[in-house]
């Protein structure tokens, strides 16, 4: 297996450039990628330290490094451009043809992803975070109310986590809830929930990937037996059916997936 | 102020295509979008119920939508372009160039980004957000070993939010801290962080925005006035300053550039 260098170069944080360059590297799987991100490449003085690190890199591994840039300024992205390398331009590429059809000069100005300081964005942001800490885990069901979107399922199958993710994703009010071992024997839906049914999302997961989970914590009781996951998963699924709650099985899903699909299913929209 | 209709179009979350989109659109403010992201596009039939909805939006509007598309099946992009739209193909324009670069086909399979199920980093990833959440606001000091990054600084500076996005985004494993008014007035770092000071990293913030914050959910007590938010900060500074912490400014700063700012300038690397 051969070895590459890639760089992934932006004038600001790099995480959208990092995950195009993640995605499109990805599709080359029989190559090993040596991936470095540069952010913040935002002076003619990094831009040409940089230059000097890649050249390096070229010169070491004798195959030109990858480079994917997405720079907003021209000078900064010339110098890139001069490197002994393959410059990928993941932004400029189609600015070009926007400007054609859309008859209009583009701004050129850094830090219009990330950067802009919307400060409702920002309050609500912190806003959706503080409310799904304050509801983690079946807190304070008194606000329910308030939430968007509801959570539910058995211990361990990722509601925080997704949680977390929405909130501080999409800016959306967010709680979870546990099925607890009284809550699953009852069969139904805990009377919390009963009357948010319609904010209720189901997650359930593959017993056997639970008890993976369960273990990596805990060990030797009932709650992290091989039976305890496949009953307690049997049931909260009976239940999500029976009370027609929308669920979905994480157990090959990322916190991305999960989140993106819940968005999607439930007709939420991103509030940031 | 124009309307433009935009599509951002995607067979998995959409989430990389819908942050380069925005960043790609936000170079033109003078148009008025209107952005939709459309996620899972991966058969025929939503594909092309997609058409008829882009085909709708030019003609209602009288000028092309602008589409913005990660696709890696041919059959699904094909249908895509053959929309009365303006596509920007965010993906494919680089796989071409890449196989010529790297003399080989790309795999053309979907769901390397965010789709792989790798049980490593998930474990990792539900690892770092518990750990954040456990060791959130002071909590379970004693746990500090264990950490790799501990953020430290005044109450609603944005400490918790930062935390949860380095956990959940990168995976590394951070605690936060809060400077209380008796620490504030010691005028040193407290004893929990002094044996931990290589991974102590302050924020601060403008006196004037963290006023507008604590007044958004406190009022009328000495927290939430303009002295003590002033006094704070300008204490925080000079224990930061005294301890030879680094410490960044967040009040212009959103999370994602306050977690990439951190990451960059402590030298720490995803886990993720």
């Amino acid at each position: 297996m051969s070895i590459r260098h890639a760089y992934v170069v932006s004038d600001r944080t790099g995480l959208t450039a990092e995950a195009m360059a993640h995605s499109l590297l990805s599709q080359f799987p029989d190559i090993r990628f040596q991936t470095e991100t540069v952010p913040f490449v935002d002076s003619i003085e990094r831009a040409e330290e940089l230059v000097t690190k890649i050249n390096e890199a070229t010169s070491q591994s004798g195959v030109r490094a990858l480079v994917f840039v997405t720079l907003v300024d021209d000078s900064i992205r010339d110098i890139i451009n001069g490197s002994n390398s393959v410059v990928f331009d993941l932004f400029d590429t189609f600015i070009g043809p926007m400007e054609k059809e859309l008859a209009m000069d583009s701004s050129h100005s850094v830090g219009k992803s990330h950067g802009v300081v919307d400060t409702k964005a920002y309050t609500s942001r912190i806003g959706a975070v503080n409310f799904a800490l304050q509801t983690d885990d079946g807190l304070e069901t008194e606000h329910y109310n308030q939430a968007e979107l509801i959570i539910v399922g058995v211990s361990r199958c990722g509601k925080t986590p997704t949680s977390l993710y929405l909130s501080l994703q999409y800016g959306i009010y967010v709680s979870n809830y546990p099925l607890t071992d009284d809550e699953l024997n009852h069969k139904r839906l805990p009377d919390a929930l009963i009357r948010h049914r319609e904010k209720v999302f189901g997650l359930t997961i593959d017993p056997f990937r639970l008890l993976q989970i369960r273990q990596e914590r805990y060990r030797g009781d009932s709650y992290s037996s091989a039976n305890a996951c496949q009953t307690e998963v049997a049931q909260a699924e009976n239940i999500f059916r029976t009370a027609r709650i929308p669920y979905i099985n994480t157990t090959k899903m990322s916190v991305e997936e999960i989140g993106a699909t819940i968005m999607h299913r439930s007709g939420l929209h991103r509030r940031i």
